[in-house]
C-alpha cells in the first residue's frame, strides 16, 4: 500500500481563471485543513463538497491565496484515496505558491508525471489499458482519435480481453486437470478441445488486430507529406489544412526526425503533416531539406499529397515526381480547377488509378469535402463513419496480442504433433501472460513506471 | 439584469490532468441539469457539491466524456449567480467537445474575455478596484505583484478610497447645505471647513500616490537592458537571472517595440529584461539592433545593468559606454571577480557613485544577492520587505487620484480666492466622481466593456 500523499499542479501551465492543485493519499485531508482556513473545518466536511477560504502559510500565518477546496473522501475518487482539489486563482505565481505551502507538509511530496493515474491503477479502480487511455484521451489531437480513447477508458477494450483471457483460463484449467489426473484424460478429446478453444481464441485476436491499423493511425496519425514543385499551392493547401483546425493544430518538436510535424484533423481524419515549416518558408520542401531527407520523408510517410498545377503544363519536376510516386501512397491533388485546364490530366491519370486523383481548387476551398472521403476510403475503407469505435490502437497491446496469438498457435500445432501436454501448457501460459500483461495483472514494476513517466504531471 | 448564460474554457489551454469548463447565469443548473448523466439530478443537488458522471450530447445520446460536476448556487458564488463547473480531462479535445454540447443549450452563449469577474461586478459582489486585481493575480510574474494583487482583491484598496470618499461626501454635503440654506452659514467657518476637508482628503491621496511608483513597478517589472561589449558576461547573466526563474520565465512578444522582453523575478524583484534574445542569439545588443534601436531601448529601460569585465582592462567600447551612461539609472556589474583584477576600477568609481557598483562572478553565481539588494535600495529605498503592500499600482487609479488631488487643490485655492460656494460645489463634486471611477461606482459602460475586454478568456 501507498504510504505518502503527492501533490502537483493538474491543470495547464499558462494564464487562465482557475488552476488546480491536486492532493491524493491518506493525509490529503487532514494536511489540507492545516492550512485551510474556511468557515468549515476540513476534516469534518461531507465528501463530494466544495468550501471556500484561504490557504495560509503556517510558518508567517499569511493568507497565500483565496480558493476553492474540493474534497473527495476514497473510494469514490480519482485515485481511490483520499483526493483534495484546490481551486486558485490561474496563472503562474498563484498556483506555484499554494504549492509550495502544500508541499511543506508533512508526508507530502511532488507526485510523478502519471502518479495520480498510477494509484488508480495500483489500488485497482482501473486496469492498465484504461490507465493508458487516460493520456490518450489528454493527448488526442482529433475527434476520433479522443472517442476512440474514452471507449478505452471506459474499459470496452478490457473487457473484451477479459472475455479472451476466460477462454485461454478454462484451456489452462483443462490441461491442468489433466496432468494432475491423467488418468481421466482421453487423448484425443484434450488434443480437440486444445485446438477448439485455441481457435476460439486465435479468431478474437485476430478480430482485434484488424483494427489495429485503423486504431494506430486514428491514436497517431496519418504521417503525411505534401510535395510538389513550387506554386502549385503546396502552402495554400497546408494553410486550408491548419486554418480549419485552429484549436487542434500544434507542433510537434522533431525529436526522432529532423523535419517539423504538424497535427490537424480533417473532419476528424487525424493527420500528421511533415516539414511543413520548410514549406511554409520557403514553398519548396525537396529545395530546402535537400533531396536526401526528402526522400527520407517521404519513404516514412502513410500518405503523399502530390500537388499540380491545373493551370499549367507538366513540368520537368512535375513528371520526375509523378515517376518518382508510383508505387507509393499517393492521393495526386489537380490543384486551380477554377483556372483553365493547360494539365496533360491523361499523362496523370496513366500513372495514378482514377480514385487517387482529386481535383481541387484550394484558395476556393473547394473539393476539401472530396480530398476527406478520398484519405478516408483509403485507411478506413470508407468504413470510419459507421465503425464503433473500438479499436486496438497502441503498439504495446497490439505486440501483446501478436504474442498471445503466436503462443496460441505455437499450442495447437504441439497439439497436432502430439507433443506432450506439459509443453502445450507452457504455450497457453504465455498467451494467458501476454494478455494479463494488456490490463498490467502480469505487469512488472518496470513496465509500469515506464508506461506512466509518459504521462504529464498532475495526472 | 443579466438574462443569459455563459460557458468558457476557465483553465489554461494545452495538456494537463484537468481542464474546467465554467458556465454562469440563469440557465445555469437547469441547462447542465440536461446534458448531464449521472446519479443523482442536478437540480435537486445541494450546493457546494460535487458529482461523478458523464456529459452526453442530446442530439445523439452519445456520451462525450466523463467528468466531475460542481454545482455553486448564487449568491455563494465567483459571480454571485448559479455557477456550474464543469471538471473533464485536460487536452485540447475533450474541452472543446464538451464546450460544444454545452452552447448548444438554449440561452448559453460564450463568455466574453473577463464576463465571469464582469458578472462579479455588476452583481455588486466586488468593485471595479477588485475585478482589476483579479487579471492582476493571474498576470502577476512575481511573488510580490501578486502579493499586490491579492491586497487589491481583497479590498484593502477599495476601503481606502471608500473613507477618501466619505471625506469627500461630508464636504460636499456642508456645502450643499450652506448652498440650500445660505442663511445659517458663517462664510469664514465654511472657507476654513473646505480648506480642512480638502487637506485631509489631499494627505490621503498624496499617501497613496507616494505607493504608485513601487506599485506600478511591481506590477509592471522594473525595464531593464543588459549592456556591454561583446565576451563580458551579458549572457551568463541573462542564463543565471533567467534559470533561476524556470516556472516563472516569460516571453512577452514585443508589441510596441521591436524588442524582444522576458521577465524574470529576482528574489521577488520583477524585471522586464530588454531583448533578451538578442543577447542571446549574438551576445552583443548593440551590434545586433543597431545603434539608433540599442539607445531607444536603453532610452526605454528604467535600469541599466552595465557589465564590464575585471579581468581585462578596460576597451574602447566600455569607455564610450561608460561616458554615454553616466547619467542614467545604471548597475555597474563588475563581472569574474574570481578571476585576476586587470579593470582599472577607479575609472569606474569616478564614474559611478560606489553604491552602484556591483562586483560579481557571474558563472560562480557569486554576488547575485549584492546585485538585488542595490536594486531594492535603487527602487524601493530598500524597504520593499517590510512593506504592507498596500500599492497603487493601477495607471488608471493613479491618474484618477491625481484627477481628484487636482480637484481638490483647485477648491482650496478657489475658497481662497472668494470664488462663490458654487463654484467650489463642481470642483468637490468633480473629485467626488473621479475617486468613485476607480470603484466603478461612476465607471461608464465603455471604459467597464474596456477593463473586462483585457481579460482573459474563462474568468
Amino acid at each position: 500500500m501507498v504510504h505518502d500523499t503527492i501533490a502537483a499542479i493538474s491543470t495547464a501551465v499558462g494564464e487562465g481563471g482557475i488552476a488546480i492543485i491536486r492532493v491524493s493519499g491518506p493525509d490529503a485531508i487532514e494536511g489540507i485543513a492545516r492550512i485551510f482556513r474556511s468557515k468549515i473545518n476540513l476534516k469534518d466536511a461531507d465528501t463530494h463538497t466544495i468550501h471556500y477560504g484561504h490557504i495560509v502559510d503556517p510558518s508567517t500565518g499569511e493568507q497565500v491565496e483565496e480558493v476553492l477546496v474540493t474534497l473527495m473522501r476514497g473510494p469514490r475518487s480519482f485515485t481511490a484515496e483520499d483526493v483534495v482539489e484546490i481551486n486558485a486563482h490561474g496563472g503562474v505565481i498563484a498556483v506555484k505558491k499554494v504549492l509550495d505551502v502544500v508541499l511543506q507538509l508533512d508526508g507530502y511530496r511532488t507526485a510523478e508525471p502519471g502518479e495520480f493515474t498510477k494509484r488508480a491503477f495500483l489500488n485497482g479502480r482501473i486496469d492498465l489499458m484504461q490507465a493508458e487511455a487516460v493520456i490518450d484521451l489528454i493527448r488526442s489531437k482529433s475527434d476520433r482519435a479522443f472517442s476512440v480513447a474514452r471507449k478505452q477508458a471506459e474499459g470496452v477494450l478490457s473487457k473484451r480481453i477479459k472475455v479472451l483471457r476466460q477462454t485461454v483460463i478454462e484451456l489452462l484449467a483443462h490441461i491442468e486437470v489433466n496432468i494432475d489426473y491423467p488418468e481421466h484424460d482421453v487423448e484425443e478429446m484434450t488434443s480437440a478441445y486444445i485446438r477448439d478453444q485455441c481457435g476460439l481464441a486465435i479468431y478474437e485476436i485476430e478480430r482485434l488486430l484488424k483494427t489495429a491499423n485503423e486504431g494506430k493511425i486514428l491514436r497517431e496519425g496519418i504521417v503525411t507529406a505534401i510535395v510538389g514543385r513550387p506554386n502549385v499551392g503546396k502552402s495554400s493547401l497546408m494553410n486550408v489544412l491548419t486554418q480549419e483546425n485552429k484549436a487542434i493544430v500544434t507542433d510537434i518538436p522533431g525529436t526522432t526526425r529532423d523535419v517539423i510535424e504538424q497535427f490537424v484533423a480533417l473532419n476528424g481524419i487525424p493527420l500528421r503533416l511533415l516539414d511543413t515549416a520548410g514549406i511554409r518558408e520557403t514553398s519548396d520542401v525537396v529545395e530546402r531539406i535537400g533531396v536526401e531527407r526528402s526522400r527520407n520523408a517521404l519513404e516514412e510517410a502513410d500518405l503523399i499529397l502530390f500537388v499540380l498545377n491545373n493551370n499549367e503544363p507538366l513540368q520537368v519536376e512535375d513528371r520526375e515526381l509523378l515517376e518518382q510516386l508510383k508505387d507509393r501512397p499517393v492521393i495526386v491533388i489537380v490543384n486551380k480547377t477554377d483556372l483553365p485546364r493547360q494539365l496533360e490530366i491523361e499523362v496523370v491519370e496513366e500513372a495514378f488509378p482514377p480514385q487517387s486523383i482529386v481535383r481541387m481548387s484550394v484558395v476556393e476551398e473547394e473539393g476539401l469535402d472530396r480530398l476527406e472521403r478520398t484519405i478516408s476510403e483509403m485507411f478506413f475503407e470508407g468504413q470510419l463513419e459507421s465503425g464503433d469505435l473500438t479499436y486496438v490502437s497502441n503498439v504495446r497491446h497490439i505486440s501483446l496480442l501478436k504474442r498471445a496469438k503466436q503462443s496460441l498457435e505455437d499450442a495447437i500445432e504441439a497439439s497436432n504433433m502430439g507433443i506432450p501436454i506439459d509443453v502445450i501448457q507452457i504455450d497457453a501460459r504465455t498467451a494467458w501472460e501476454s494478455l494479463g500483461e494488456i490490463l498490467g495483472d502480469e505487469a512488472g514494476d518496470s513496465l509500469i513506471d515506464q508506461i506512466f513517466s509518459q504521462f504529464c504531471l498532475g495526472k
